[in-house]
């Protein structure tokens, strides 16, 4: 099956059309008329190589909504008509000790990325800027109908990537988290540690987006650029949610946390980050990281954000303006999250 | 009360005998006469200045056992004739949420360390190369006489360093314990994970102390200036206690950790590390650290080692060789902690 797509032709040039092979719809697949793909700043790492070669052409995208338009013999979990997402990934080994306990982005034989990924039958992986997809049904998602579905796209990445350390690390009623950072990952941290129930302070480099902060439910704006702002917050927060994927001063940052806290990356700045031990001693703290999250995980985070009627703040795009919405993010210039209207590609 | 001591008069020179002035003993106050001194690397950092200025002359000495001589009038938990020991704290304000929870450790006024420190009454604190210490008695540990009290010295710091972070992060059976560095810390690191039923596996430089390690405890032993000991055990351990206080490649061994693994600090080198943040993002990671533990806390750990009949092994020495003995910590040329003989000060 040839469906129509855009691709990066090599690393750093501008997205351009094309077409690309679907694999035939195999007994566990499900085949996926995509309605909308969003762009994440991962899409742009990728293409330009920020995180070494990849395969070319590359068809970004691994936030995608669509509908089912065809499944194989033995899938029960989807049918023909239902709204369903594809996230980060669209297969792993599913027998290791942490795909066993959903945790399947861990992978022990690694998780087959969404696009630029080697998939488990030897094909390299395409993603959601396109028309079509097919994937296996254990990693596709029901995607509530009362979601508006461009809105809902971004859940995919931005949102289980936020809700899965949220959760792992208790935010909730009676915890202060912070969230460093308005952005795509930011904006929907914000919305979700706030839907959790705990007390959210947004700390962003400048006081710019206060406004849009408080209302998408911070309870506190602060500026990193401040100096103040380190001193006024010493010792604070439970949690600290860095969005962030440049070097920013990580022990600053950590000084903000309170005994047990932790501050977790989700962002992943190419270059590494300078850790003065000393702020880690103090209060027990921890610097993590987390990656999305597994296929349970994000199908509970999609329940989570319908039954709290949350979803991405979102610009909709035809997909020629892709390149330039790519400038915007980089300039960021959106809020919050583009998405690409996939009906442009046809 | 003028007592005899051996202090460092400036910074970076030799220790030498004097006497110094130890308060009366208050309603609350305990007068100790010290057996046994251990010499931690802390002793040594602090009288060289690494860790920044201090008030000269100064008697270092936080890992105190000794004999109660005297008690204040409020006194119950103790009383004349017992085995106590003072660790690195000796007041805090025992009144905010971390004192109250048992973290006086990170007490939000400071707590007040047993040397070089400003107690709560304007003074200045002298540590344990010293034959006498007065210490408010809520702050002084009941020593089992099971235990050999030179052997037991070191766990006033070496001992509750190390079992407090194994205890916060669950070690136990069925858990994969790393211990990085078998020194003063390592070595109980080693004894206390074994004796909470954990697997251990040293990661020591090189194989030169490995019989050493096996009869402490461990069940395996890798040498890290190996690079196909980064290959063999990459995603394995549950948690890594980091003993080593130089810089070591950090994320080299976050990529020893299996999911939710942390690799826990409790050495403070001078100088920021490098962390790789793609080495936390993997496996949901945590860099940590852990300093000491609270005093109930402390009291948990004597009575476990007594329980488990574990101690420190140690090298007692007269406090003239004090100066000689620190050379040989900083050429880790001991097996495994020097503990001072306090009879040869008087």
């Amino acid at each position: 099956m040839r469906v129509n797509a855009y691709a990066a032709p090599a690393s750093g040039q501008p997205l351009a059309p094309t077409t690309i092979e679907r694999r035939d719809v195999g007994a566990g697949d499900v085949l996926i008329a995509i309605e909308y793909a969003g762009i994440c700043h991962s899409d742009i790492h990728t293409v330009n190589g920020d995180w070494g070669p990849q395969p070319f052409p590359l068809v970004p995208g691994h936030e995608i909504v669509g509908t089912v338009t065809e499944v194989g013999s033995d899938v029960t979990r989807h049918a023909v008509g239902d709204r369903v997402g594809v996230g980060c990934m669209v297969n792993s080994c599913g027998e290791c000790d942490n795909c066993r306990a959903g945790d399947e982005q861990y992978c022990r034989q690694g998780m087959v990325g969404t696009y630029a990924a080697t998939d488990r039958d030897g094909t390299t992986t395409q993603g959601g800027y396109s028309t079509h997809v097919v994937v296996d049904a254990d990693y596709v998602l029901s995607v509530p109908e009362s979601l508006d579905a461009a809105a809902a796209t971004p859940l995919l990445c931005a949102g289980i990537t936020t809700y899965s350390p949220l959760k792992h690390w208790q935010a909730g009623p009676g915890k202060k988290v912070a969230v460093v950072g308005l952005g795509g990952l930011g904006h929907m941290a914000v919305k979700i540690a706030h839907a959790m129930g705990a007390e959210v302070t947004v700390l962003s480099q400048s006081l710019k987006k206060m406004e849009d902060g408080l209302r998408l439910g911070a309870d506190h704006y602060y500026a990193t650029s401040d100096p103040e702002t380190f001193e006024a917050l010493a010792d604070t927060f439970d949690l600290i949610i860095n969005t962030v994927s440049a070097k920013i001063d990580i022990s600053a940052h950590l000084g903000l946390l309170a005994v047990n806290g932790a501050m977790v990356n989700v962002g992943a700045p190419a270059e590494p980050l300078d850790v003065n031990v000393f702020s880690l001693l103090t209060n027990r703290r921890s610097f993590s990281g987390s990656m999305i999250g597994g296929i349970a995980q994000t199908q509970e985070m999609l329940d989570f954000c319908a039954e709290h009627g949350i979803a991405s703040e979102v610009e909709v795009i035809p997909v020629d303006q892709v390149n330039e919405a790519y400038e915007r993010v980089l300039a960021s210039d959106v809020r919050y999250r583009f998405v690409i209207d996939a009906s442009t590609l046809a």
